[in-house]
Formats: C-alpha cells, sequence, structure tokens
C-alpha cells in the first residue's frame, strides 16, 4: 500500500502522527485510539534501526527529523514521539524543525507524577540507559524541586515483552485477547526483584518510564503494592494531545470515522503485524513497508 | 484578629495558601474561589514591602519563603505563588523546603500558551522586569522549542489598576458590581497603545504575565483583535492546581464550606479592603494584619 497524502484534509481531520523507534510506541497509540475514537493514527516504526539506545544522538537526531519529515509530508497535524530515547534526544530539534506541534513521552508522565505524589518520592521505572540519562529526573525536578527521584534500571522488562511476542509468527490467541498475560509467575517473581530498590523508599508514585512497560502495569503494581500509583507515560502523553488538540479546535468531530495506518521500516510485516496488534489491541489493518530516506533539507 | 492554625482538620479540609507581594494574586484567589466554591483560602499579601520588582533576589527569596511558612504554619494543603516575580525567583527554593507542594504562576501560563498557539507565535504582556526577566520566554520555550516568542513590556497597566483602586478608601460601587470597569476610552486607547508591537507579529495567543493585568483583560483583547486568544495565568494557575488537588485526592468535598482569610502586612486594613474585595469579586470578610517575622531555621 503506498504511503497516503492526507494534507488535502481540513485540519481537525488529518491524523495524529505517533513515531516510535519500534513497536513500543504502539502503547501510546492505543491509548490514544482508545481515549479519541475519532482521531486517525499514523504510526511510523523505525523497526530496522531499533533499537535506538546504542545509537549516537546524533543518530537519534536524524532519525527522528527523518521519520518526523515522513509525517509531516502526509499531512499529520501533530507527532507525537512515542520513544523516551527520540524524546530525551531529538524532541527539541523537532520541534524547532517542524510546523506542526511535536510532543514527548517524558514530560506528560514526569507532570502526572508531581502531581500524583503526596510523599514527593517518585519512582521511575526506564531502560538502564534512561535511568542513567537522569531525563525523567531533570524533568520532575523541574516542576517541583522539592521531589526525590528513585531511578529504576529495568531492562529486562523490555526483554521479557520482546520474548513473548518474538515467539513466531503468531501470537498464541490467549495472549492477544488477554492484557493480563503478563501475570504469569515467573513475570511476577521478576517484577517484585527488579522493583526491590524502590521499595522502602516511602515511593508512593511509579512512571512507567519506557514504552514497553504498560503492557507490564498490572505485575508491576502488584510488586509495588496497592497504595502505590502507577503513572504511565502512555495514558498522560494522551491526556496531553487531547488538551493540545481541544485548545487549538483541532479534534476531530464525533462524525469523523478513525482509520488507522502503520509503518514500518523493517521488511517483516507479518513480524509487525502480529506483535503489533498484540499491543495496539486491535488487528492492524494498514501496514506498509517504508524506507526512511536521507535528510535532504532541514531548517535550523 | 488572630491568625488560625488549621493543621488539626482532615488535609482535604485544610486552606489553600496563596501569596502575593500585594493584592494583584487576588486576582489568583478569585479565580480558584469561582472554579473551587468550597475550597478555603489562606492568602497572604506582603503589602508592605511591595512591589518586589525593585527587591534584589535574595530579598525576594526571603520574603518569599517567610510567606510560605507563615501559611504552611497555619495548615495549608499547598502553596500557590500568585506572584510573578516570586515565582521566577523564588518558586525552586520554596518547593525545596516545604513539606505541601508549590506552584507558581509562570508555567501554567506558558503551558496554556503553548498549547494554545496555531501560529506558535505567543505574545507575553508583563512588567518591564518581568520580560526583561525572560522567564515566560524560557517557560515556554522549555515546552516547545520552536515557539516564537514576543515579550511586550506593560508596566503602566499595574499603574492603572492601582490608580483606579487607590482613590481614597472607598470605591465606587459602580465599580466593585462591574468587571468591565477598564472599558473606558482612557484605558482602551491605552491598550491599543501598549499591545501595538505586539499587533503584525502573527501572534495568535497573548499571556496576561502578570497577575493585575485579569483587570484588564476585555481592553487588552479588544485591542489585540477577536482573532486573538488571551491566556491568563490566574485561570491556567487554577487549572493546574485543580489537577494537583484532584490527583492527590485532596479536593474538599461538597460538604465543605468555603471560609476565606486574608492576611496583610500592611497597618492600613482598609485599604486593603476596599481594592482587595474590588479585585477578589467579593467583600474580604476576614482580614487580618500581620508580621512577617525573621526566618529562622530552614531546611537546604
Amino acid at each position: 500500500m503506498a504511503a497516503a497524502d492526507l494534507g488535502h484534509l481540513p485540519v481537525n481531520r488529518r491524523p495524529i502522527g505517533v513515531f516510535d523507534s519500534g513497536i513500543g510506541g504502539l502503547t501510546v497509540a492505543r491509548a490514544i485510539a482508545t481515549a479519541l475514537p475519532h482521531e486517525s493514527i499514523y504510526y511510523v516504526g523505525d523497526t530496522k534501526r531499533c533499537p535506538y539506545g546504542v545509537r549516537t544522538q546524533e543518530e537519534v537526531r536524524t532519525f527522528t527529523l527523518q521519520a518526523g519529515s515522513w509525517l509531516v509530508e502526509r499531512g499529520v497535524k501533530i507527532i507525537v514521539i512515542a520513544c523516551n530515547t527520540a524524546t530525551a534526544s531529538a524532541l527539541k530539534v523537532a520541534q524547532q524543525t517542524f510546523d506542526v506541534p511535536v510532543i514527548g513521552v517524558i514530560a506528560p508522565g514526569a507532570r502526572a507524577a508531581v502531581h500524583t505524589t503526596r510523599t514527593r518520592r517518585v519512582g521511575v521505572l526506564a531502560t538502564n540507559l534512561t535511568v542513567e540519562s537522569g531525563a525523567y529526573t531533570r524533568a520532575i525536578q523541574d516542576l517541583d524541586a522539592g521531589v526525590r527521584v528513585f531511578g529504576c534500571p529495568a531492562s529486562v522488562f523490555v526483554d521479557v515483552v520482546e520474548d513473548a511476542l518474538a515467539s513466531g509468527d503468531r501470537l498464541n490467541q490467549d495472549w492477544f485477547d488477554d492484557r493480563s498475560v503478563f501475570m504469569t509467575p515467573a513475570v511476577r517473581g521478576l517484577a517484585r526483584q527488579v522493583t526491590q530498590p524502590l521499595r522502602g523508599q516511602g515511593v508512593d508514585t511509579v512512571v512507567l518510564g519506557c514504552t514497553h512497560f504498560p503492557l507490564l502495569a498490572a505485575p508491576i503494581h502488584e510488586a509495588m503494592g496497592p497504595d502505590v500509583r502507577i503513572v504511565s507515560s502512555a495514558e498522560e502523553t494522551t491526556a496531553e494531545l487531547i488538551e493540545i488538540l481541544r485548545r487549538r479546535e483541532q479534534l476531530a468531530g464525533a462524525d469523523a470515522l478513525a482509520r488507522h495506518r502503520f509503518a514500518t521500516t523493517s521488511e517483516n510485516i507479518t513480524s509487525f503485524a502480529v506483535a503489533g496488534s498484540f499491543i495496539f489491541g486491535k488487528p492492524l489493518r494498514s501496514i506498509e513497508h517504508i524506507e526512511l530516506g536521507e535528510l535532504e533539507e532541514l531548517r535550523a
């Protein structure tokens, strides 16, 4: 299927562009699709060059601008960078480059955590690289300099999700339908083990600082205990998106039919379809393979 | 009337602390009282040492911590720094000092402007000092590095309001009831003149970056034209406050009776009552004169 240019539509009917290095950002797309049933989404997963965590900052910036340009050419009304690494490295340059608004996943999660915590002690579960970057600590303390942030490296959670989804070109149908798939004894034990450093710190709020982690919200919540609030960057980014579109009067009307499109830079569309449909919570009907070309011209 | 210690109340019944260098912050208190009719407000206006714009940053920090300590001792559940100068200079140190959350007026106004603008060109009307400080430009570009900010010095608007309110110990009752009091030919002409640098810049959103300015929203809006959105920091700070209390489950219930208290460091309570009642939009029934003592002990 050829990429669609939707720039001829009135702005409010244009799709929301969502970009991630791979399939994790589909948790954000899912949250958007659930909260905004009349909005169309155009999703780009740069699966071929995933993960971005091992790339230089310059590479991540280039890749993000390529994906953003691709989405802008398709006529999106706003871009969501649904990837923590790309948000940390490339949000500012993307905002300076494109005419449409660009939001990331870090600030909304940080803001929700600041608003939620009563003990003013917040845990951040993220990949080891995101924790080391200190991006969430900065974002949280920019908003409230009195909040203590406890980073907890949890890259192993990504491995769990990727392993579960890499089990062939077809997922177990039980997994597909049941969001609590990850509540197995092994995952529950792992969640207890990984979150151990956060317990006993007085943390009352934990941010899921990786797009894969909303899939593991149940075992993480169980491990942290019922009194701890789990803040999902996917949900909070969606709330931010709604606020922007509402204020700009660019929400699709109730008469609009959502049409979601998905693009992947890897050639294995079937594998993207199977894992992606699981994460998105619905079959991905329209998937195309794309190449993200070289960056030709970008305004400073 | 003696200052009340309300720390014995359940948290959700405790008042919201609001602090300003003078009476301008009563526009914020008014927005809070209107949006949250069950919440009690404890307002401190440091009228004796007003305006803060001529003080050093160190003085503003000291005064803000004194007022904050006073409010914390009274048992407030949250502090709103309803003063642009104090927000720019002392928000971070206040957040690091007090156990209750502290919010300022700059970030909420900046955020609303970023969400509202379609042209991504935003005007900021503020005192000359606030414009020179660049605080709004930083706050806006932290959120969206692609938004251009046009600062417009408008200290003369403060003079208009102060002059109108300083006409004796009794205000004209017509003013008191009618919010459009400032739509006189003189003020409308002044608003056109002051906002002249913002016109022709493609600005589609203007932030009222001074607590006095919501009183002049009508002539400012008229001067900028119907297509320009006026963002009031007072309203946006209230929205932020609501979100924090909601997330923390600390909103007063629908059965709570609001009881507002006002404290001023100047000895002329009558003058505070007259001007304050005009700005607050209701008679200030409970006013006390207080001294903000020396800072004895503050945690780092």
